[in-house]
């Protein structure tokens, strides 16, 4: 018998350019200590939010194609420029979204760009951009808890996510954007199931599945951005690893688009 | 602060056609009792067996074009055969794969034939199809469970899975074929976030990242096809819901692929 559980991390502030958000999170944990085993998953806004990756929405001038965009779509010109300073390349652009391939190379609504306020009630005065690097970030948030004596001699592995859509399917669920100390995939292939049989699913996308689980343990309205999950020690390791961009699959590979 | 939980249920025995799962099911539960807020995630090849969704490879004859895309994918063309028995359509056929959308609207590897033996090691004997209506199977099993006490007054939510690639992203994970008593989709569209904006994450498909945590407590090689998910009460309704089909996008809503 196997079992994983995820709870989320009451207590964490609203998080400001230059937080310190492996603190904020052991505060929050407060006397519970932080295990090697365990994966902390962080909705990206918490993250992008404490590296300032936000723009202020007065101080954008939209361009020519924004303002295009913007006409066709029925939205804020200005949103549309930052969509697409942060998009390589437009897919879509209907119904009201924009589809592109971020930066990074991640397929998703809007480029990941999220509105936020600023204190006013309802209107939109800043956008959270994706961590400029999520693995980085990823990286620095794991080696700053162990900094701070979180998990002990080791730190917990994290995991930064975001809410995408899918091809063929409705609905979003969260996938995993920055990854530090879990393995992103765990890798059957050439493994055979109980009766030597070649398995058909061989390849599984266990910190997309993490994120989607942390998401379960997180009400949308709430502010509850990190998610402590339980059982997943078997894909965890000391290292860092290869990161949430080892999910990304190269366009020449795609035979589901 | 939330959580969720989930455990799979050892002592499943490999399951024959005609075989009473919900009783299989309720045996391995042993004494403890499931509950109406529960949601039993159940892996679709134990209701495949169960049902005789069954196809024994020594009785396939392939047809010309079943030979013709073997030929070009290297692969067996009775396999082929029986794949493209299960495909409304195929999308693509390459290194070794087809991805076809399935006669329910499901767009995977192989219109989601698994492969499985007859006793002897190694040896593909038969192909386990995907459910024929992956919904009623869930419905059945559900009534099955609250007839024979399972739940007591009411019954867990049943959600069949399978492990699915995506379009963007490398590697496999569960989603939701089936499903009774659940919500697939939980809808925020029109909600705003705690400053009152509107959420960018919308439409959150709650089955498939249910059907990921399940497996993540799975071992892939076990023989562990059902797992208890404890925390989704919220999700789980006395009615059976408009099943796992509610999740299929409709070609011509699909920006993503």
């Amino acid at each position: 018998m196997a079992s994983i559980s995820a709870r989320s991390l009451p207590g964490i502030p609203e998080v400001r350019e230059g937080d310190d958000l492996a603190a904020l999170i052991l505060a929050a944990a407060g006397g519970e200590r932080l295990a090697p085993g365990q994966v902390l998953a962080i909705a990206h806004t918490a993250v992008s939010k404490a590296e300032g990756a936000v723009v202020e929405l007065s101080g954008v001038v939209p361009g020519e194609r924004a303002r295009a965009l913007a006409g066709e779509l029925g939205a804020d010109a200005r949103v549309i420029e930052v969509v697409l300073d942060e998009s390589a390349e437009v897919l879509r652009a209907e119904r009201g979204v924009l589809i592109s391939r971020t930066r990074h190379g991640f397929v998703c609504a809007n480029a990941g760009v999220d509105a936020s306020n600023a204190g006013g009630a309802g209107e939109i005065a800043r956008l959270v951009l994706l961590p400029r690097d999520p693995d980085a970030s990823a990286r620095r948030l794991r080696a700053r808890l162990r900094e701070l004596g979180g998990g002990g001699s080791d730190a917990p592995a994290v995991l930064i996510s975001d809410t995408f859509g899918r091809a063929w399917r409705h609905g979003q669920t969260d996938v995993a954007v920055g990854l530090a100390g879990m393995h992103p995939l765990e890798d059957w292939r050439g493994r055979t199931d109980a009766d030597g049989l070649p398995l058909r699913a061989t390849w599984l996308a266990i910190a997309d599945a993490a994120a989607g689980a942390a998401d379960l343990a997180r009400a949308k309205d709430s502010r509850e951005p990190v998610v402590v999950i339980d059982g997943l020690g078997r894909f965890v390791s000391a290292e860092d690893g290869p990161g949430a961009l080892a999910l990304v699959r190269p366009l020449r590979e795609d035979l589901f688009r």
